[in-house]
């Protein structure tokens, strides 16, 4: 504490020096409750004629430090020239509000925020500087502390994509994003983990690799993202069947109990940089390389993993369009976790069509309990990508021949093993619950017949993501006809579902207006 | 209109042939002002239990289509979760409630909006594919029409930053920001017109030099922005002497009668789309090159300039650090002003230290009059500055020689007829005020004797921000010291204004935290 020390009275003998004033005490107002949603942004709502605005010279989307409980929060002034506040109030959004810990009639104080400095290393990153270790950990941690606006988040994710990061720099990231967070401790154990970097719609093998993984004895305590800019993400498929929002400690009493969980990351605060990036990213509709890389490490290695199977499926309309671009993702990947002391095993896979039948986090969940229960008529692409994954895991983690690997995840899901810890697994969690479904589905027909040449599977992402998946459950779509399928004029190409007629109009629309998401071929 | 009903056509063929039921019809709500000032960012209020939200989907931060009186806004949803609104009710932010011009009870119907499709353009953009004229103007239409909310204009802002974009990319942007806004017709005459790209606070020779270019016949109709990241603009010091947000009209009869005015280009919708723009860059705090040289060039070719004299300050905390910045600069604006058919003149100038004395809209206003009035105290640096920039203007538009120039610009200084035709133009605006001063003053002194040896421009600029600078427009410092001055211990360098105690305080704190802002060197 020296050195502060010796700072503050460097600073009071400057001022004085210099006959500067002390700075006047903040003023305060009582806090009343407006309730205003206004998502995770963080607003406050003043009387244009407060003597604090006045006096501070507060105008409309100024940034103010807003302080009560010892607490402090930065939020976005939104000025009330109506007598929504008496005088001497202030409101704030339901997202400060729940932050402050604010109750009814609480005297805060509001101020001029400090300087976030770390705006202008940002700054510098636009302007073409690298992210070091010591930048990147600053712009992390304010924004983890919530001091930056949206457009500030928006800038700083432009910033870091279409190939600006370098792979430093992306390690420097990842472990700022490790740093910030919590970060899971399982001991001395081997920590066994997957992930898929999405893209493909309907890609839901997580569920049946941890199953299939756990069965065989690993340690596999899974934590999943919700969707970015797909329709679903294991997270809310997950949350269709059972309870994703555990704490740490009840994550870590379900794999004590069963050596695995499926739980969502963002509840156990691990890489919360990245839920933060996520939520703006969604609104850009952008997914970056380098952050892809720090968001994927970052949470695998928060999470105690040491050994992580990534499945990087690639395909003209997947994530990743070529196979070079595959393997410049890989490399980067291998790269990053090397600098960061974890074992990876990376797939490319197939990503030419959507996987299994359903798009969306309930159609997708009915998917993953057919496989899981070896209904015959269970997608079988799905099942056989999913073993294929854990055998990877069992290769990577328990050192495994290929061959026996694959035949020993094929073995536990035949013989039911698998599903009954995926039974377990859930029952942990707080219950097993059958998907929701909704009425509102509507085919969409073929206009001829013809043998399916091609699948977008962007546009179908964009038709289930318009539909309301995935905050709306279950929504999406169901695809009828994988590439080959010979199909009949007037058959069914796939079934889109909402849980509003206004939805369902809304998806409708965009597929009239987008003919060819799946193109028939007819013979010449 | 053939081409649209044969595709109406086709898209009623295939929501036939394809089973596709018509879109339902959109709902309404009666609008209530609710009073809340969010400045230009649209918002839309509806409360949680709303049958619209419900059957549409709509949550929190959903960007939402709002028509009434056959006009339609994009604005961003809040969820009021309380009795704000009745049952049947919605509300809107002020900016929306005046874009819209609504009026209270007024039926309005709510929907999603149409996909923005210029936004996969900018997102090409960021992946490193290059803009064109059509990609552009697209885009641009779309700013202008307010369908970018904030994240995606910080977004397309960041994008364009950084060198990234190459001098065609420059000129598409600077046609399509002409383009989607509108463009004065001043017949066949030669129009003058100048600019500085800022950067060195207190540099406000444009009152001066359009003074003494339409003392010398020039015609110099001068559109001038409000300040983007300095403490002052053009426009902001003009309006602490006369009206500056004249309407197209207006501004016709002020140049018809002086063959002058200095306005706000903000009031005539000049470059729409670069004000936009210029709110979200002061909020990143972002000048951008290629944006830059749009937002001049455009601005100059809407206001119908023929022949441009550009001031490109060059210093070690100016916009510009060097020389090579300067040269690689005006050659940007030179390739594409001789694309846009656009005459330009560039003068590189010294940009070491603040010009004049004031910083601060009413200050900077107040070393102006010294000027025009021939003050024998009146800053010597900011009339020889002035001199030169009007001299390279009636060599660029009359032919004059060097030495013919410089000698005319001098003299209708000195003789009186610039500061009458400066009245003059006030007097035709709506009449020539004093510009305001404040109590709210402090000093900050000399810790030690020695000569000026640095001053840091930016550092100033933003204490004379901080003091409230420039929307308080007494507000900012004034320089007692330039380069070169010897100061004795406890003479005060600079003094800081500001129209309320909270904002001094806050000035004078940075002040303490940001010692060696004017560095004095003493003899070893």
């Amino acid at each position: 504490m020296t050195d502060t020390g010796d700072k503050l009275g460097a600073v009071a003998q400057f001022a004085d020096a210099h006959n500067l004033p002390l700075r006047p005490r903040p003023h305060t107002l009582r806090l009343r409750r407006l309730g205003i949603d206004t998502h995770q942004e963080l607003v406050v709502y003043m009387r244009q004629d407060c003597h604090i605005c006045r006096s501070e010279g507060f105008a409309a989307q100024t940034r103010i430090q807003v302080s009560a409980n010892g607490k402090s929060i930065l939020a976005t002034l939104s000025i009330i020239t109506s007598n929504l506040l008496a005088h001497g109030e202030a409101g704030l959004s339901e997202s400060a509000w729940r932050l402050l810990g604010a109750e009814e009639g609480s005297e805060t104080s509001f101020s001029h925020p400090p300087l976030v400095e770390s705006l202008s290393l940002m700054r510098g990153k636009i302007y073409g500087q690298r992210l070091n270790t010591d930048s990147a950990h600053q712009i992390i941690q304010d924004i983890v502390a919530g001091r930056y606006a949206d457009v500030h988040l928006s800038a700083f994710i432009t910033a870091c994509s279409g190939g600006s990061l370098n792979r430093d720099e992306m390690t420097a990231l990842t472990r700022a994003m490790v740093t910030t967070g919590s970060r899971l401790d399982w001991g001395d154990r081997l920590i066994a983990d997957k992930h898929c970097i999405g893209g493909l719609p309907g890609n839901r093998t997580t569920p049946i690799v941890v199953a299939i993984a756990a069965a065989c004895g690993l340690t596999i305590p899974k934590t999943s993202s919700r969707a970015i800019t797909s329709p679903a993400g294991t997270a809310d498929t997950m949350e269709t069947l059972t309870t994703v929002d555990l704490d740490v400690p009840a994550m870590q009493r379900v794999v004590e109990r069963e050596g695995a969980c499926l739980v969502w990351g963002g509840a156990v605060d691990l890489s919360p940089a990245d839920d933060i990036l996520i939520r703006v990213e969604r609104l850009l509709d952008i997914d970056s390389e380098g952050q892809l890389v720090a968001s994927v490490l970052s949470k695998k290695i928060a999470a105690g993993a040491t050994h992580v199977v990534l499945d990087l499926p690639v395909g003209p309309t997947a994530k990743l369009r070529s196979q070079a671009d595959g393997h410049r993702l890989a490399s980067a990947l291998r790269t990053v976790a090397s600098a960061m002391g974890l074992d990876v095993r990376i797939m490319l896979t197939d990503g030419r069509q959507p996987v299994g039948r359903g798009i969306g986090p309930a159609l997708e969940a009915l998917d993953v309990l057919g496989v899981l229960r070896n209904d015959p008529s269970a997608p079988q692409d799905l099942r056989n990508r999913a073993i294929g994954l854990a055998a990877s895991l069992l290769e990577l983690v328990l050192k495994f021949s290929p061959k026996q690997a694959a035949e020993k995840a094929a073995e536990v899901l035949e013989n039911g093993l698998a599903w009954r810890k995926f039974e377990a697994i859930c029952e942990a969690q707080g219950g097993l619950r059958p998907p929701p479904h909704t009425p509102h589905t509507h085919p969409v027909l073929a206009e001829h017949a013809g043998l399916v040449a091609n699948i977008d599977n962007r546009t179908l992402a964009k038709i289930a993501k318009l539909a309301g998946a995935p905050s709306a459950k279950a929504a999406g779509l169901e695809l009828h006809t994988p590439l080959g399928a010979q199909v009949e004029k007037g058959a069914p190409l796939f079934t889109v579902h909402a849980e509003s007629r206004g939805e369902l109009a809304y998806a409708l629309e965009y597929v009239r207006a987008h003919p060819g998401v799946i193109r028939l071929e007819t013979d010449a």
